[in-house]
């Protein structure tokens, strides 16, 4: 698999968002989150962790993008294909960038009108200060600043055939890392070394970073499926769920595996177990384009719970792609028909007892022109024992 | 070190924070970050990762914080000191917890109005969609929703023991790995494969997670310091730079190391290198409470370019701590006097040649009651060879 893109894929991604901007007649769509940047412009770095510095990317209504970004950012953005780059040598305490921002909109907008689109709905977050966003309003109350309609999500939930190849290249380095767990689900040894020893093994089979682990342990299933590693040990007995967000050249996989250790687990969880695997089946079997992303988590939910709708993670998968989760929830109320390269993760849990433990397995898939394909090496019904 | 805080460490922190509260009249404060929601709960998770679903925490005047969070995240924040804990079920397509979130402001103010504090200066985002917090004052027009006057970032910029204890062991994990870094910077190793090793040696050392990563590469420096890794192998001649953000417990290391491969630099470049620790050194011994921030960007300015503030970097250095950069900046305009308890990384840059190229060194250090106390096992003048 070769890094990045060709630049005709940011060409078809930008004539896809700007066909939606003209149906909401947006003059300019204003990015700033990591995702919504680099799907426009190719620009990788990690450096998003540090939240100092805002980076805007500017989507006009025809031509090409324009990057208003710290100085820092500069080199980098030149190696995309964005060519039209300013800059401001940030933090900069008096304006961050706001004074700059306004005149490249006046200047693509042809005035100091027009109507900006930004992303507003659900897994979008506004990644500028608040106070300079109210800025940038108040600088010209002659131009709105609206929701995007979801267009941005709605384009990057479809994935073309080399984001595919992403997501699947990280899912392969997951699946192997998994296929690896007894090497470090061992007897005896906290919680944080095995968090820490699995990223190891991500690392050893090709994941460029590790940003999600998350566990559950316990002879019963777990309560919680994002808390930290404790220095608690792993005991004879346990079932070790680890969940990994890994990343190959920026595109996740998501998807977990659990175990028990030394032991077969008790009956039921071990029936539980098999009933997720079922479930997740169920999903895949029926997953084609025209489908409701809903009708995944009815027939999921069927399998688990008869249909009652009791799951308490509030989703049953998500999308997946240069963000952990992504747009659309499997959920009852999500009634957005499948299409062709969305990348899914399928996510059903289920209670194993009464006092509050649960299961949580979970694959990726694809969706196809005829149903869908899995992206990670789908676990069988029997939990493996290791240790 | 022990995991986690005590709580009269959020008993503390919360004081200060309402003190300040008070002192701006604020009827309560919404947090929504990360940083800022485990700054005072003690909320430990990696599933920030997800962008999904928003997270609420509320500082009321006075008594203790109400989380307003999504019912996946209810067992984890319980095992906080934060008692009254409020969920949905999210992701809801109709209400994504902005109605409960009215409603226990409501109650916290006495009333449908009041002012809510929000973190909105630089270096804080609204971790929440767009759309929802105009929901939010769209239900509320009574209730003023305003700038927190930064006082969150302030109280998190002077650190208790127990942090700087976290921060510490972070960097010597760090400074473990670096002194390790012959094992991974190898001649015809690929950029990427690098990166990944010194990941793994930062997670042998004993990081919980290591979410950054950067490198330079070349006989010169290099260009950028916030590039992502290429297929591109390393090379004699090459210096190579690699800056880590780890984290242990929460907290981060963050800092560099240049190194030459197989011989030494050009002169210049070693030249450079050792005006860059110079000029660390020159910060290190000035640095103590009261002195201004900005003295310590002066002061390795004078020895970097002699006092021509030509950095393109924008800064020298920068708070540290639960993010990988923090309040405040190393600039020539940040002129806040220094507190025992800051932590600080002092980060010089410096050009090698007319084309661009530059070198980067970084250490972390905390101010104390008399001076400043090195973090970082704080690297010599001499660049090594390795290879």
């Amino acid at each position: 698999m070769s890094r990045g893109f060709p630049t005709a894929e940011y060409e078809a991604r930008l004539a896809t968002l700007q066909a939606q901007m003209a149906l909401q007649d947006l003059g300019a769509l204003l990015l700033t989150s990591e995702a919504d940047v680099r799907y426009v412009s190719g620009f990788l770095t990690r450096f998003w962790e540090s939240p100092s510095r805002p980076w805007f990317l500017i989507v006009p209504a025809a031509g090409r993008p324009v990057a208003v970004i710290p100085s820092i950012g500069a080199a980098l953005m030149a190696t995309t294909w964005v060519q039209d780059i300013r800059t401001w040598r940030a933090p900069d305490l008096t304006d961050d960038g706001v004074g700059l921002l306004n005149a490249t909109l006046d200047e693509l907008l042809g005035g100091q009108g027009g109507r900006v689109g930004l992303p507003a709905g659900q897994e979008s977050h506004l990644r500028m200060p608040l106070g300079d966003f109210w800025r940038l309003q108040a600088a010209r109350p002659s131009r709105s600043f609206v929701g995007d309609g979801n267009l941005v999500r709605r384009c990057r939930a479809v994935k073309s055939p080399a984001e595919i190849q992403k997501i699947e290249s990280a899912c392969q380095v997951a699946s192997r890392a998994f296929a690896r767990l007894e090497e470090v689900v061992q007897i005896g040894e906290p919680q944080t070394a095995v968090f820490r020893n699995f990223q190891r093994l991500c690392l050893e089979e090709g994941a460029d970073f590790v940003p999600y682990v998350a566990g559950g342990f316990g002879p019963m299933g777990y309560k919680d499926v994002i808390a930290s590693a404790t220095a608690t040990p792993i005991a004879a007995g346990d079932v070790v769920m680890l969940d990994t967000g890994l990343i190959v050249d920026g595109y996740f996989a998501d998807f977990d595996r659990n175990v028990a250790v030394r032991q077969p687990a008790a009956k039921c969880v071990q029936e539980v177990h098999a009933r997720l695997i079922e479930a997740t089946a169920v999903a895949f079997d029926m997953a084609k384009p025209g489908l409701p992303v809903s009708a995944l988590f009815e027939a999921m939910d069927q399998v688990i719970t008869g249909g009652d709708n009791s799951a308490d993670s509030g989703r049953f998968g998500h999308g997946l792609g240069m963000q952990l989760t992504e747009w659309p929830s499997i959920i009852p109320d999500e009634h957005t028909p499948l299409e062709p390269g969305m990348v899914l993760t399928l996510e059903p849990s289920m209670a194993t007892d009464q006092a509050g433990h649960i299961l949580v397995h979970e694959e990726n898939i694809v969706i196809t022109e005829t149903g869908a394909r899995a992206l990670s090496a789908f676990a069988g019904p029997v939990m493996n024992v290791v240790g």
